[in-house]
């Protein structure tokens, strides 16, 4: 047995997006019965100059599907980041999970030695695929997926761990 | 090519945990400069019922070296929450970090398929060693690690996502 790239992305990616999705519906249901108003907890952040919880959520969206659309060779699918609503923000996700769910697993394989070029911060930064995937995408993910899931339970949203980790 | 669960594990969990490190000392300096008592920082959280800063990178270093352990069938650290100072959990790192190093990758590579038994609160879950890594450990060492980036972030420590992906 081996691990193959697909295995250490796509499945992994879906996880915690999903796990993200039922996360929202626990904001919502918090917002609901708290009577807050759902841009409150959209536009909270944890410091003035860090990114509101809507960006965190669209960030940890896109990081999955560039890293994956950029091992397979396909584009990278582009979505406006205009969602004001838990619903839309759900809806982000899910066109995420399924672009990332109809890439053919034969498209990953074998790409850990694949040259990625990615324009990070103005400056172009080269990767292998394997590099790219374990050593930057999956901790950007990660990365934003905590940090939103940091910003709602800051808020007094109750969520757990378990939550996080869904079922791996 | 392939992956193995050693480029998976080790380098991942000890790049991130190096990464730590070096936050913990820009931690170190902002309460230097601001004439900050470091146990303001070590005990701060983000929610009254959310563990503080040191625990969180407890929590990293141990769910690092446990994983780590079991898929080498090596008896896992252990080492006491005693830490009081930024020096003194750079030395908790420094350990995990030694430790990890120390195990040789043919003990790691070819478990994937291996069962592992996690008394996880209170209850025994079951794994295959590549479900332990992907979906339970690195997630979770990735969570800890991000609560403690964030926790200092809102405290306003000036570290950015650079500090916290480092050198991929």
């Amino acid at each position: 047995m081996i691990i193959t790239m697909y295995q250490a992305s796509v499945p992994r990616m879906v996880n915690i997006l999903h796990n993200l999705s039922r996360i929202i519906d626990k904001a919502q249901a918090h917002c609901d019965a708290q009577g807050i108003a759902i841009p409150v907890l959209m536009d909270a952040r944890l410091f003035p100059d860090m990114y509101p919880f809507s960006k965190q959520v669209q960030i940890a969206c896109d990081k999955s599907s560039s890293a994956v659309a950029r091992l397979a060779g396909m584009e990278v699918p582009r979505y406006p980041d205009g969602e004001t609503t838990f619903t839309e923000l759900k809806q982000r996700i899910s066109k995420t999970i399924a672009f990332l769910e109809s890439v053919p697993p034969e498209k990953i394989d074998g790409t850990e030695d694949k040259d990625i070029v990615l324009p990070v911060t103005r400056q172009e930064t080269r990767y292998k695929g394997l590099q790219l995937l374990l050593g930057h995408s999956l901790p950007n993910v990660y990365f934003h997926a905590t940090t939103a899931y940091n910003i709602l339970r800051h808020n007094g949203v109750a969520i757990g761990k378990r939550d996080f980790l869904g079922q791996p």
